[in-house]
């Protein structure tokens, strides 16, 4: 592959590298392909990776005592996801991630990351910062589960995620906005009506 | 002040520093005392610091279109804190931060981190390090938010911050855990009485 092709520029958009580091990265870096409806992760396994998605569609969900299902989070093109609780601490999965759309991922292990940073100063900064990005949506997230409407927190969800309604089940988004199918349908039709 | 005996190893535990990059930390960092009821941080500011707490307590809280106050975070020793979202995206605070026991903290700015980790990459590293720990708590709230019991929610909060109940007010603690002053009560009379 020409180094100015290498899928380490649209995984890494906006960072620079030599093509040795393009090397680097390309040889600690692995391709995957999911169907939907495929199990990227699974309750009590141990989380070695975090994952790019470069195509497609996943869902975080956790289920509760009572089995009901909890959807944490959804990814979609440009998003990484993982159980980053597990990821980070090097503990066993608390949650379960499935595929919902067809997807290409680039998966990346926790030991690649640290001996890359060693390497590749700027890596670590990217990391960085999307952990700051990340960090910040969850901080809001948090305000807005205590603090608004389900409503409110339906059109920043279309906000997030543009194009997701299409592609995941009304249950899902249920789940991940903490209320009824009934609910999210009315909220729709409300939307709608204005 | 000796090297050895300087704040810099306090704040960043666990790193190792010349006593060059120790100089350049402490010109970077700026000690701040306030007194309980003080306030660090109002909405609508913009937000140049994130701070860490050396003594005392400190709270981050919203206040929805209702005037209900909603409790994001309180910061004990050794922890950080700040609006990150604001501090991260340069955007004005939607929060409020407050001293709710006397405080020694130590506060460092945005500028003054890029151009530090610049100089000093192990710097950069312990933040990432603490921001994949922060994000990871975030997680787990958010999950715990969506699928426990406010009687968990409270143990969980408890053994987070196993010193704090003395210090700080019910109607606080009610609304970190999202629940009422009355509801707390409840749970804490069922929790005693086991």
């Amino acid at each position: 592959m020409q180094p100015e092709n290498s899928i380490v520029f649209e995984i890494f958009k906006g960072v620079s590298f030599s093509p040795h580091q393009i090397d680097l990265i390309e040889n600690q870096i692995e391709k995957i392909t999911l169907k939907k409806g495929d199990t990227l992760l699974k309750v009590q396994e141990i989380v070695h990776f975090q994952y790019y998605v470069n195509e497609g569609c996943l869902r975080t969900y956790f289920i509760d005592q009572a089995g009901k299902e909890h959807t944490l989070q959804f990814a979609i093109k440009d998003w990484w996801i993982s159980d980053y609780t597990a990821f980070f601490s090097s503990t066993p999965a608390i949650m379960n991630i499935e595929c919902i759309q067809d997807a290409i991922l680039y998966r990346i292990s926790k030991a690649s990351m640290e001996s890359l940073f060693a390497e590749i100063p700027q890596l670590e900064t990217f990391f960085r910062k999307k952990m700051e990005g990340a960090f910040a949506s969850f901080q809001k997230r948090i305000l807005a589960s205590l603090a608004q409407p389900a409503k409110e927190r339906y059109s920043a969800f279309i906000k997030s995620y543009p194009d997701i309604e299409q592609n995941v089940k009304n249950y899902h988004i249920a789940s991940y906005l903490g209320i009824t199918t009934e609910s999210l349908s009315r909220i729709r039709k409300e939307s709608h009506a204005k």
